[in-house]
Parts: structure tokens; sequence; C-alpha cells
């Protein structure tokens, strides 16, 4: 595909490696965003999810919200991104996962308020990253005490060296990801 | 305009006013984010600031993020957002600043990555509240720490009742508002 072939290119011009683990895409992605490249991903994963019937997008603050604010304008419904902390405006009413942050390195709690999430909803799971899945579970947890249905798990940018991607799949879940990364040796990024 | 007159129905509809002073308006903007509507938010951004020779959308995530974004896709331009409490993956060189939250009567520490803003930057913020003005002085001063110029100011509810609005307009800004809360009486939300 040509629009993942653009995001290749970007992850190889502007990710900064940090160690054998890590690239950091600030410049695009996660804090400063491109736009015209984030609306083509969003695209992207309607042209791939887009026979399935999706009803609702389903994310995590902050970084994960234009990409999935991106699909869910091809997808024409809401999105609903799950709070990192919940605060007196958001109700006790609230669906929560513990989830460990791979980038901060300690764990925090996610919510979704239960008026946003119903056994109604079929949802699509987007988000920037898919490392260890620790989010993308988090998620699926807040999806099925909603009774919802997960109908598939998008992310920009998975990193095949962690676990989270091929345990989802072992899970009977449908994950796609725009970029694979195989590895990262030697500060150099290989594609899978 | 007709869509600052679908965004007021939209509060009116949709909006839970809680005390005196706050409309929560979780069901469209601030949790679950209604695609369709935002993006027209954003286009209404555009027609507003079009005239202004502006290439970055700075906002504060999380819940200012999707608005932006749709701006920003308008634009043609990036968006920058401010994080709340910095990360290892930021690096130290950030430019800070205090803002006081409303929504969690606490204050929180702001930053963006110096390698994201500059002395080229001409600079439209876009928030989806005004309330206190903490949020947008916060990212003037994180924006003239940059040396970089605000073009203008663009908020989807203005709480007219507090005066972030009228401090920022007395310092000389452009302060645009899409929908202007004059006050919330009785659980009533009145127009200005």
């Amino acid at each position: 595909m040509i629009k993942t072939e653009l995001l290749k290119q970007k992850i190889l011009e502007l990710g900064k490696v940090v160690g054998n683990d890590t690239v950091r895409v600030d410049m695009f992605l996660n804090h400063r965003i491109d736009a015209d490249l984030v609306t083509k991903l969003g695209g992207e994963f309607y042209r791939i999810f887009s026979s399935s019937p999706i009803n609702k997008i389903v994310t995590v603050e902050a970084s994960g919200v234009a990409v999935a604010f991106a699909a869910a304008q091809r997808f024409s419904v809401p999105v609903v991104f799950a709070k990192k902390g919940l605060n007196k405006n958001v109700g006790d009413d609230v669906y929560k996962a513990r989830v460990y942050s791979f980038t901060k390195q300690s764990e925090v709690i996610i919510g979704v308020a239960k008026d946003y999430l119903d056994e109604n909803d079929r949802v699509l799971i987007i988000d920037d990253f898919l490392a260890s899945g620790s989010a993308a579970k988090g998620l699926i947890d807040i999806i099925n005490q909603a009774g919802a249905r997960l109908e598939g798990v998008g992310v920009v940018i998975e990193k095949a060296f962690q676990s989270g991607g091929d345990e989802l799949r072992a899970l009977g879940y449908r994950v796609e990801s725009l970029a694979v990364i195989k590895s990262i040796d030697g500060g150099k990024i290989v594609f899978g």
C-alpha cells in the first residue's frame, strides 16, 4: 500500500531510535501531528476495516486521539477515548482497567464512562503503538465489561519484537498494523 | 452561522449542567467525540481565521486534540499538543508552563518539546473550553518562550461568566468562540 510505504518512510526519516526497543515518532504522530499524514492513516484503517459493521471507535488519550478521530471521520462514527486518571466531571459510573505504560514505566487506570459504551457497540480499537499490548488489553477489558463486541484492533506502528500483537492474535482478535517493526538493532529499524 | 447554531443546539440537547458554573459536554466533545460535528467545528475555525498566516495549531491534551486536528486538516498545518506531565520520551528540552485545571481543581505542568515550536511559527491556539483562561495563558507563555507569534485563540465553548476571555482580549489577543455561555442559572444555559 502506498500510504503504508509513506508511513514507513516517515518513520525512517523522522523517527528517533532510543536504545534497542524504542522509536520516538513525536515528530509526526505523538506530540507534533502531521495532519495530512494522519488523515491518510485514518483512510487506510477505513479501507482495511470497512467490511466490518463498526459503529464506534475506541482509543486511549492522548496520542491515540488524532488517528482514531481521522478513522472515525471516514467511518462516520463517534470516537470514545479512555481517560487516564478519572476526574470529578466523569462521574463514578465508569468502566475501568489497569494498564502498564511502557513509556512511563508505571501503571495507570484508564476509564470509559458507562454512558458511552454498551452492548450495541461494534468497536474498532485504534491506537498509535502496539508493543506489550497492555493498552489494547485494557481497552478490550473495558469493551467486555460493557458487553460490546470488538471487531478489530488497528494500530499505526506495531513493535513485533514485543509480544502484544501475537498475544492478541492468539486470542482470536483481528489486529492490523500499518507498519510492523521487526527489530531495532544498532539504531537501525527493520520492518517486518 | 449555521454550524454554531448546530453547536448550541447540541449543547442544549446533550450538555449536562452541574451546579451554576459547569456544563459537561462529554457526550460529543470531551470523552465521546461526534466526528461529524467536530469536523464541522474545525471548518468553522478555518473560516474565521483563514485570513491569518497560520502555520501551526497548538492545543493541550487530551480534549483539545480532536478539534485542533480537525482545524489543522483544513489549514493543512501540523498540530502540536502540549503534554500534561512530562515522560521520559519527551526529553528535558521542553518549554513548560503551569496551568490550573478548573475541572481537576489542581495545578498541572504542561510542556511542548522545543523541537516543535520556534520563532518561525504563526500559531493558532485551539481548545475545547475557555473559562478562567489558565490553559490558554499557559500555552501563550510557551509560545512566547519559543519566540513564536500568536495569531489567535479559537475555542469551542467560552464561559463568559468567567474572566479568561475578557482578560485575553484586554491583552490584545484575538479570541473567537463558537458558542458563548453567558450564564448558567437554575440549570438553564443562556448563550451570549
